[in-house]
């Protein structure tokens, strides 16, 4: 019988920047449909090829004039105009006009040549079919969007590793960009070892299984965090067959997960395929932070690989505190710290100092502005415990526990 | 000449009150595959089939007793336990145990007959191959999950109207449901009108020509939000076919916007092509925000019907202010607050009372903790001073301007 684990732990912070030193990510690049690049990572810097608008514009309704013909005109004593006839909206011009001249424009109507500026309709007054008066000057350029002002040809559109938003993908099909060179979301593996595992679709498992549910728990935080899972399947307690299905999965991914099933001999089997995937292997073994402390952090072949705990709350809870800052790092973005919302904690809380909690919380709602947060109960590596949950509560590394009442930050899930 | 248009405005949060009280939405329903419910809401209370766990389980390594056997234990006086074997993974206890008898366990390994408690392994000694020394006593239960301890059979697991986080696909699946019912995406129709309109992929558009980005910025804010946009293409500025296009694709969408080109005709037509739609029809014709206060809200026949500006950064803005508390709504959430960081602003930005502005701003970090915002200046209905935005500056409804230096919120892009 192996003996039990004792093992340095170090913050998940550090362990991550440990990571980090031995990790230089070279993402793969891919062409995709500008229109469905939302929240894609732009790969290159993008230029237009074109100058928007392409032509002068009217920004109201109104009358296209030389500037020059209104000056000085007012209420009292109107500029008179000989009105040519109107700009279809999406055509050119049909004809230019001349001092003392106007046609009838739209908002987004094309300029006509001769003409440098728009009176809006609020400010004219009709005489006649062909005359109006103009009752306020416009300077020139008043009212009109210039060739290009929007954006010149040539001039940057979207910068590198800019992560897509609507007004981009708009920006980019305003100038044409219908193709756009994104980074390709990184594959993230999920490999989960242990003779008591089985797929989910057998129902009910016989005495002794349990079902796989860590193969789609991390499938789902690597999907919401824009990667692509790849499940791989189980492997059994033989070092064989988790080494062969490590080695092959690891090939497919940029990113590999392993969830080691709870027994020893798979716990003890991590670490052996670990380093048999290459340099520089095992970088960090035990992590401060309950759940989650077993955790192996690897580089292998310059792809990041985690050996996450075989406790489906643990190996969540722990992936969520590593996962999203490898899909971040490979698709050249910094992470941002998750969305912290304020509570006031209902019970006291222990912890340990030198470890960092997390702890499945309800939300309540009070008189308050600021809701109540609710410890749930029991044992906390029941996967309901976590299902029932609005918040992780995080008990910070150096605390030895947090009193009832306090004001405390929670990350809603 | 048509004349300029005066409407009554109402904030945004009104109109959307009035369209709440004309609007009751009968969503959709369809099953899906739990592993891919992710962010899908549930739509019904979802009741477990089976207890989990279904079998007594360690929760550590160690040995299976009963635990009377080990009262009084200690270092000094350890109790001796006769090991009858190995309870192997995943499988069933090869037999039961009796008085002054144990077996070896491993976390998550089934308890066998007549034991009720488990002494972790590191508070045992092994005498030879056949007993064991238990130097600690443990109480009956002691690290054992009980049958139905996670969750009883019959019991709830996941409420009606959840958004389905990692944590509850894991819980569907621990009890072996595969499959779910959730809520359909709401189908949001998007119908561009205007002759001076092109599908992006035209390059380069002749003279008075644009392209259409509002399908694919209004698309993409749908996607974004939970909802499956639909592309109804461009209808002309004759009141004819926008009727004709508008009829069919309100017939496909739970949702439907209409983003009118600046033409004069297809401005006074969409009010016209939405009372035609159905009953009630109109109820709201401008909004006390800028950009977007042409905006028209309606509902007909149950579906929220939304008359946009025709200008992309209009349409967007305005948009952003609708659609998501629409599609929430749809999906039986409340739409929650979007998220604001603090910013300090740059320059002094004017305003009038009575109206919300919106404006891009660029983030800059400083020194100081808060991000300076820096206003885009120039022209503000321009695509590309959305694209180079890194957040929105709300100017509130009743403040004439935000002073330099001031402390801002800003809603990131």
């Amino acid at each position: 019988m192996p003996s039990p684990e004792f093992f340095q732990v170090l913050p998940v912070a550090d362990a991550l920047k440990l990571l980090d030193r031995h990790w230089q990510p070279t993402p793969a690049r891919e062409f995709i449909a500008a229109a469905d690049a939302l929240d894609r990572i732009s790969a290159v810097e993008v230029r237009s090829p074109e100058a928007v608008p392409a032509f002068r514009k009217s920004t109201v309704d109104g009358y296209a004039v030389r500037a020059a013909d209104t000056f000085g005109a007012s209420q009292a004593l109107p500029a008179f105009l000989e009105v040519l006839g109107e700009i279809k909206m999406g055509e050119r011009p049909p004809r230019d006009i001349g001092s003392g001249q106007t046609m009838t424009i739209h908002t987004g109507g094309m300029l006509p040549e001769g003409a440098d500026a728009v009176v809006m309709i609020e400010t004219t007054q009709v005489i006649d079919e062909g005359e109006i008066e103009a009752m306020r000057a416009v300077a020139p350029g008043e009212n009109v969007i210039q060739v290009g002002e929007d954006v010149a040809a040539g001039a940057a559109v979207l910068p590198r590793r800019q992560r897509l938003r609507a007004g981009d993908i708009g920006g980019l099909l305003a100038v044409g960009i219908e193709q756009i060179e994104v980074l390709r979301a990184p594959r993230v593996g999920i490999l989960s070892c242990g003779d008591e595992l089985l797929p989910p679709e057998v129902a009910p498992p016989p005495p002794g299984k349990v079902r796989d549910i860590n193969a789609y728990t991390l499938s789902a935080l690597a999907e919401k965090e824009g990667a692509e899972p790849l499940r791989l399947g189980i492997a059994s307690d033989s070092l064989e067959d988790y080494r062969a299905r490590a080695e092959a999965g690891f090939a497919q991914s940029d990113i590999l997960l392993l969830s080691a099933g709870s027994s020893v001999s798979a716990r003890d089997y991590t670490r052996d395929v670990i380093n048999g995937l290459g340099a520089p292997g095992l970088l960090q073994h035990g992590l401060a932070t309950k759940p989650g402390k077993p955790t192996i952090i690897a580089v292998c072949e310059d792809k990041p690989v985690i050996g996450l705990p075989g406790n489906p709350v643990s190996a969540l809870l722990v992936a969520r505190q590593i996962l999203p800052h490898l899909i971040a790092r490979f698709l050249g973005q910094k992470r941002e710290r998750p969305l912290m919302t304020r509570a006031r904690l209902a019970l006291r809380v222990a912890s340990e100092t030198g470890r960092e909690d997390w702890l499945a919380v309800r939300l309540r709602l009070t008189d308050d502005e600021i809701p109540l947060a609710e410890p749930i109960l029991g044992k906390s590596n029941l996967i309901f415990t976590l299902a029932g949950a609005d918040a992780l509560l995080r008990v910070p590394l150096n605390s030895g526990g947090l009193d009832a009442g306090s004001l405390v930050e929670v990350e809603p899930l």
